[in-house]
């Protein structure tokens, strides 16, 4: 379920002319664009977009973007993005800094579902003018790039059906490859990035059964390099997103690991989908709210905008 | 241009009184047949198999399976599907017998438009209830695999927009790699498979421009293992997909090379396209009209069939 709270009924051209005061002249009132920006959702966000554009003759994330700063601006630059359109920024960015965020083209790649990854694929040619696959191939080699780009550019195929004869052999062959490291690491690639996702969850838990642990425990205990590393996120991503977006808060809360962008990522791109999912396995995992430990680490309008989309009323 | 001789107004009802006439009882009258179905575009037929459907409830495509045999049968199937929904069939029988016919696939991927390619690929899923490249993947190794399970999942980017600098570059890349053999094969992949066509025709001439050949003629010499083999026929694709297809014809009526059902192929795939652009290609080429080496290859009412989308009257 989502956390951002949007009223049915709004007025396009009134939240327009309140952003327009907020902005205009010296200072800008950034909790009036937190008031309303942070209760309407996607749809909505287009419609003030285009009636300020009607009303004022200039872009309204343009004006923001110069308006806000830091964190802050950041958030509600991608916030106000059409969602297929934020995945392309999101990647976009994540290609230009690929030796520390791949990890975001594999979320991308393997959390969304495969008709809206190609949405996603045709807003990154819109706004590029090149295809996402290209550029994430350019920036990389070797194996990482096979499974990075075959994530991208596979289109799964998205029904229910499963052969579980092919998730005890595909188990064996996960299994096989990652314990001997080197061992078919092309067929680990075709794998994760050809199977339905229904037929992936059904070879992840056939290696629960037969092994006794979880395929992407044994990654996380053996992941050295890149690849291995990028393996892990694909399977985490595929088999529980919740648990892996959890995990991606609270790296980011406690100050571990690299993803400094990962909570306005994770909040923006989730609030609208399933981010009361996340807080409360975060709230199970770590035994404080989500609300709780974002407040105690951030502070200003970027605060108090990331609360506004958990849900948290103030 | 196209070959096939339409009506622009037809009664989907009428035609499918008169091919039910065709088909009912005893014997089949397989000049009716011809005469509706080798003159109608694909909304046509699909306006008569479902109006068909609502008369007769059955479907017109089983029904006419089993009325015909033999080379006239195949060639009318695929013609009375869907152009996405045939595509999807001729991926798939070529994925049975990959080892001689994955050109089928590379030239599916490498022929379409990148949106075409999409409707194909969901085509694929709703009738295999599997992804194209999964089962393409599993029926392949290597770079042979990384090729063609590139080309199929890439959605290039469709822009007229050409970096010369990057297609002097690639156009050495694929030099070096293809005079050197085993250099930097996965380059050639990345470059085949994620650039845009327009780009690629770029770089091919570059390195006409810079080697005095053409990459293809180079490839046709040196060509011994499948992988190269499909890298030419990606090539040739991407290049000109007209003289490509004037091969395919050429090969097929002179009896050369394995490609059997190349002429049904080109002839269902293409007469609604650009089949007179080939058939011109193919005179030039051959000094002999295509409908006359046609003639004197084949028989009965397979002949009567592929002359008719042909565009020839009799």
């Amino acid at each position: 379920m989502a956390t951002l709270v949007a009223p049915s009924n709004h007025s396009p051209k009134e939240d327009a002319d309140v952003l327009w005061k907020a902005v205009k002249g010296w200072g800008t009132d950034e909790s009036a664009i937190i008031a309303i920006m942070g209760h309407r959702n996607a749809a909505q966000r287009q419609q003030i977009r285009q009636a300020y554009h009607d009303i004022y003759q200039e872009d309204l994330i343009k004006r923001i973007e110069s308006e806000l700063s830091g964190n802050f601006e950041k958030a509600m630059y991608r916030w106000i993005l059409e969602p297929a359109d934020r995945y392309a920024v999101l990647a976009n960015v994540a290609i230009k800094n690929l030796n520390s965020d791949y990890h975001v083209i594999v979320e991308i790649a393997s959390v969304l579902k495969p008709e809206e990854l190609l949405v996603v694929r045709r807003a990154y040619h819109n706004r590029y003018k090149h295809s996402l696959e290209e550029h994430v191939a350019a920036h990389t080699s070797g194996y990482l790039r096979q499974l990075v780009v075959g994530l991208l550019s596979s289109f799964r195929y998205d029904g229910d059906e499963i052969n579980p004869i092919l998730a005890k052999i595909e188990a064996d062959i996960l299994h096989e490859a990652i314990k001997n490291k080197k061992g078919k690491l092309d067929e680990v690639i075709r794998i994760l990035t050809t199977r339905s996702k229904t037929q992936l969850k059904a070879t992840f838990n056939r290696y629960r059964d037969d092994y006794g642990y979880s395929l992407s425990k044994k990654l996380l205990n053996d992941a050295s390099d890149d690849f291995l590393k990028a393996v892990h996120a694909a399977i985490r991503c595929i088999d529980d997103h919740h648990k892996y977006y959890e995990k991606v808060l609270r790296n980011v809360l406690q100050g571990v690991g690299t993803d400094e962008d990962g909570l306005t990522r994770v909040v923006v791109t989730r609030a609208e989908k399933d981010l009361k999912d996340i807080k409360e396995l975060y709230y199970k995992r770590n035994s404080i709210h989500l609300e709780d430990a974002v407040a105690k680490e951030i502070s200003g309008d970027y605060k108090k905008f990331l609360l506004t989309l958990l849900g948290k009323e103030h």
